[in-house]
């Protein structure tokens, strides 16, 4: 019997920190005690947690001293510099950024698909890119039916993906084309690249900087995550991934072909209606299919709109929803502790 | 040699009609006189045209008595029933809806594509569809020298292809929630459908209403116009048809097969360079790449973010943009007129 958990969220202030705090004043594990870690930017704020004040701290590598379950959601840098200090301190680590995730000795878990590769940990855990976890959670249910060779997917994914400021930007913007005046784009579609575009009432088609390649990171996470995720390097995957003027709320036109030829859709939609994390809403009649606005503040994955390919006989396309803040991201690290305290790892 | 063309158009005060008056205004034929027709409502209302006051006159079967050239875009029940008044007076009649595209004695065309089919049309010559336009005048140039197998489409579309009101409610909605007010859906995602739903920062998988096999009109509209055009009803063609908050500038994601696996994406992209109608903006080293917001205003389609599929040799990705009020409707329409007076077919 455990008396409970010291857990520190390191990125606090964040889109995503926002949210993880949120969820672990519902948590199911007992928490004894909680720290919360930033910037020194940040450090003296107070948040509340289950009604007490809690003052953040600046993230040093001894603020680790102590902690049990680290969740870092302060970009990569933060995460490469002080995750394996939290771990020396004996903390495991569970990691939003995409520092960790394809190093071989990191498992990158989405808990509905591989949580068993939790036991092949070192400390550091990491949690997929948002647009890999809610793809991969409702396309488990089919792989493990049908097989899953190939996959080609365009997303429509929204600007908190991108931070608190790039929210901002949307609305301000949106609130600027609205008046017809003038505005200046800043932070999208990437905080760091060279150039800056419009966001509102527009769709851009980079998310993350360009590869050699040409395609971009985000792009290359979702081939990448895609196949280390569900331990089979032969699926393809090619992605295009679009920012969209919408605040929460990502959401995926996906092409799969399975290794069956004699599949309808409605043997697809049975695997969806039951399998974790997934709620199938899939119904022309009633106009019923997945929606960003709808999927907000929700932690499954929605999938719908799910129909055969006129021409390929093991092809079949669907529409994914989830907020990204959520299962692709703060509530995917939860239910890692979850998994982690339910399998006696931790 | 003609003393010029008597034009009408039918659907005056629409998002589309205002655009074919703005191009006709500029238009490289002569024009004798203009006709603006609309419903009864409308009727009695002024619009300018070159500088005179134009009054609208209801359109009914004796409104054509005259008339050369015939731009309907007035809805498909209009069309089907006053276009073959229109041709039985004389004229030709261009029909932005798509009561006639799929017809067998209707032209579908796309100048850039299939303007040869011109030749064959007895009276009614069909636009197509918004979204099917852009795609085969950017996919033309690579067909005719590669082949093309396959098309998967997930579009990107603007409001502006629902009309006018469609475009206010977009405003409004963003407006309102800007202020975090109510508001009620009316209009979207399909003016006629059961259920509407928000637009304003949102994505909505729902563009016309839904077919038997479950893609919607919309997409079975580029499957089916997408072989007629390109007169190869081999080429499989998929498209998932999505409807964003943008105003108008319709975005595409295209993935195609060719018919050779040796190319790369110089050889496509050397193709669409200086192809008719086409601007290809390609260059991830200055992230430079097709945006609905800068398509808005500009006849042509525009091409970017090629890149090679990641696993399959003759797969290819593309990000096609184009304003669909413009080469999307009027401009190909009067592209269409330029095209018949060109040829001598009028």
């Amino acid at each position: 019997m455990t008396t409970g958990y010291h857990v520190a969220v390191v990125g606090a202030t964040g889109a995503v920190g926002t949210q993880m705090i949120k969820l672990l004043e519902e948590a199911t594990f007992e928490i004894k005690q909680i720290s919360f870690l930033s910037s020194a930017r940040s450090a003296g704020k107070k948040l509340s947690f289950r009604g007490e004040e809690v003052t953040i701290k600046e993230a040093t590598p001894e603020s680790f001293a102590g902690v049990d379950i680290a969740l870092f959601s302060a970009g990569g840098s933060v995460s490469k510099q002080l995750a394996p200090e939290a771990v020396k301190h004996g903390a495991i680590v569970i990691d939003n950024t995409s520092a960790y995730r394809m190093d071989e000795n990191v498992p990158l878990v989405v808990p509905e698909v591989n949580e068993k590769a939790l036991f092949e940990h070192h400390g550091i855990i990491a949690n997929p890119n948002c647009s890999t976890i809610q793809m991969v959670a409702a396309l488990e249910p089919i792989r493990a039916a049908f097989g899953l060779k190939r996959v080609i997917v365009s997303t429509y994914q929204a600007v908190s993906g991108s931070g608190v400021s790039a929210i901002r930007e949307l609305e301000t913007q949106s609130q600027a084309i609205l008046n017809k005046e003038a505005f200046t784009p800043e932070i999208l579609p990437v905080k760091g690249d060279k150039e800056h575009y419009q966001i509102a009432f527009n769709a851009l088609p980079q998310i993350d900087v360009f590869t050699e390649n040409d395609y971009t990171y985000e792009e290359m996470k979702m081939t990448n995550e895609t196949k280390k995720i569900m331990e089979d390097d032969s699926i393809a995957v090619s992605a295009t991934c679009v920012r969209l003027p919408v605040v929460s709320g990502h959401s995926e036109s996906v092409y799969i072909e399975v290794d069956a030829d004699d599949l309808t859709a409605k043997d697809l939609q049975d695997k969806l209606r039951n399998a974790p994390g997934v709620v199938l809403e899939d119904d022309p009649s009633t106009q019923l299919y997945p929606q960003a606005a709808n999927a907000v503040g929700k932690k499954e994955v929605f999938v719908g709109r799910i129909r055969k390919d006129l021409d390929q006989a093991n092809g079949f396309h669907l529409w994914i929803v989830s907020d990204n803040l959520l299962k692709g991201a703060a509530w995917n690290s939860i239910q890692i502790a979850e998994s982690l305290i339910r399998l006696a790892i931790i």
